[in-house]
């Protein structure tokens, strides 16, 4: 199946946003063993938008357009299909009904524009969208199909997720592409790349190395006629993989690293407290992203001042002699996160954020610590500083870090 | 001046890359006053890449490629430029020396096929690129003109900004575009569509509306012949859109909530405090993503369990009475922040970040309560339940408020 992706919005044009969905979207077609051909961007501009799609629709299986799905004037992809199919759009009324409550349920009066959210052609059907206002549409004519997602990442990731990959499955070619997601962290993607680029020239199943936010990740797709030989395939690979990577992969596919340390403290009927500094609170929000941690979360301190410090337990003098940001102090509000929060684990972190230094000591520099009460550990890093960049990789590393610690026998 | 963008290789069909160079160039066309018309992305085939520069060469004065200069036999951008103008391919002596200079440079020895990165046609000039072995092409003809860049993102940015902006500048049409984006809280996109629609039909400057996850916003663009005109074209509209939207608008450009509220608390020599139930800490981490935020913020509570609130301050016959999830104990914790930090002023979150109820309130409730110790002020809203959607929308919730209360008399 040959594919195609138009990205909408004058804003992509203007270079104020970077077009993230045509990469995301790419990623996604050869899972499904669909090939992309084409992709383009296409500002608010009603007659480009129209010959963009009439050459889409003539010479690709797929089209699949982001953007330009909103309520306002310049919002005009629904107005451009129906051109170029030659149908006429009409308001449906389940689609309205379902749009006047979702602005009840947020408390907001619906304008009167918003209507044109709740329209249709004959030759599209609606796709739900429960993260924003505006349906996408699944438009299946000559054998030929076209799907228009909105154009905010979180939305249009949700729907391709839930409601376009599983229907795509169905029309894509027979054959299954099988794949799994390796999430590592605390190495570079150099570093992945050499330790298995051995394995890297394999044709079927392959290997393809990404970095992410929350570290690099190895991806690993099989091709095969049906699921079960794809899984053949891949179950000698995964397993050099994992040999080689070990306990650096800390989870797969839709694993995060706060819902690995949740199941673990949730098995382990362990509870966890915080005490931070140079993070503010980044680690508490990433646990308590995790559905369910109030289970075992106890609480959090955000220790921004030194007084803050030893208000909290922090031995005043010890801050003065090591300094706010030493090992010393990150073990000692670790120790005092437990006990004052009562919990059987406390981490502490302090560090500089940036982007000026702190105690002579450069942005960047971060001292994380656990205490479970029988061992205290200590790691520390040296991050590119770029202050969220800092606070981030912190957050990330004391729960790899706790991880780790849980895991041990 | 016409322009249209191509950015050619397979790894960004295949979504192993995000197409940066795109939106580098996108963003820097504007301030020579250029317009984008059109931009895509071309695999490493050679009759798609052909067909996609004929159809750019067609209509636009002016474009750009990047990628495909490279030294392997998929690297095609010569050769379909070549094909498109009809001209020959040859190797240019003075390049060659040039490229086993460099090769001598970083003891190579040079590989055979790099010599195709040594040929130009007739219609071509070759734009330095001292950081890598692919020199650029300046093709111009019939008054049209195609630059191709080389793909790596610090090769192409150099070479731009050395070599190809420069020469623009002398071929585009005299004039500037200056922008400048205004930043709202708490209205629907179709909501400020429709307060400002009067002004959305304005041709120069022009408005336009962008739904962010941080709110909805509204870009004025001038375009005039040199800055101070295109200042003049703004001022009355800027004007306009303040009147309208009033204290919806909390910044501009690059202004972030929590830099604006942190200005604030700086000038009022005010600090402050939090204790953050269903937020969980992102709330504080949100603050401290503000350099500096050290001086106002004396620090963060995360109250995840109902001991936790009533250990810190909050009433547990309160809790009971009416509820973690309350206006009341919001209020309670506001203020148990403000006392037990010593903070001048406290801000309490509880709320239900889902996905599953609690008390009977479904996921998405939220009350937020500042406590000033002279006044109390309480919001409540309903947010779609998606967790992180769900605490985002509260941080920023409470700063905008926070920041209103700041801004009273």
């Amino acid at each position: 199946m040959k594919a195609e992706i138009i990205s909408i919005g004058t804003e992509i044009l203007l270079g104020q946003i970077t077009d993230t969905n045509a990469s995301y979207l790419a990623g996604q077609l050869p899972l499904l063993g669909i090939d992309l051909y084409w992709a383009s961007q296409v500002g608010d501009n009603r007659r480009r938008l129209v010959e963009v799609m009439q050459r889409a629709w003539g010479r690709s299986q797929l089209t699949i357009t982001t953007g330009g799905l909103g309520p306002t004037e310049d919002d005009l992809t629904r107005e451009a299909i129906a051109e170029v199919l030659g149908e006429e759009m009409t308001v449906d009324p389940a689609l309205e009904q379902e749009l006047r409550e979702f602005f009840r349920r947020i408390s907001y009066e619906m304008p009167d524009r918003n209507i044109k959210q709740a329209t249709l052609i004959p030759s599209a059907q609606a796709i739900p969208n429960p993260r924003g206002t505006a349906p996408g549409w699944w438009v299946e004519r000559e054998g030929r199909i076209l799907v228009a997602m909105p154009g905010p990442p979180q939305e249009m990731q949700r729907m391709w997720e839930r409601e376009v990959l599983p229907r795509l499955r169905t029309k894509a070619e027979a054959g299954v592409i099988l794949s799994t997601t390796f999430k590592t962290f605390g190495l570079s993607e150099a570093g992945v790349d050499e330790l298995i680029s051995a394995l890297l020239s394999s044709a079927n199943p392959t290997l393809a190395v990404y970095a992410k936010p929350e570290g690099i990740q190895i991806r690993l797709t099989a091709k095969a006629r049906e699921s079960e030989e794809a899984k053949r395939l891949m179950a000698p690979m995964e397993a050099r993989v994992r040999e080689i990577l070990g306990e650096r992969i800390w989870g797969t596919d839709d694993d995060t690293l706060e819902g690995v340390v949740g199941g673990l403290l949730t098995g382990k009927r362990l509870s966890l407290a915080t005490m931070e500094s140079c993070t503010g609170g980044l680690l508490a929000s990433v646990l308590t992203d995790a559905p369910g941690s109030s289970a075992y979360f106890r609480g959090g301190l955000v220790a921004y001042s030194n007084e803050m410090k030893s208000a909290w337990g922090v031995d005043a003098k010890l801050i003065e002699e090591r300094g706010a940001v030493s090992p010393e102090v990150a073990q000692a509000m670790a120790t005092a996160a437990r006990l004052k929060l009562g919990a059987d684990i406390g981490i502490g972190i302090t560090g500089v954020a940036g982007p000026t230094e702190i105690e002579g000591k450069p942005a960047g520099t971060i001292y994380i610590a656990i205490d479970d009460g029988r061992k205290r550990r200590l790691i520390s890093g040296n991050y590119p500083p770029r202050r969220p960049d800092v606070k981030r990789w912190a957050a990330l590393a004391a729960l790899f870090e706790l991880r780790r610690a849980l895991l041990e026998p």
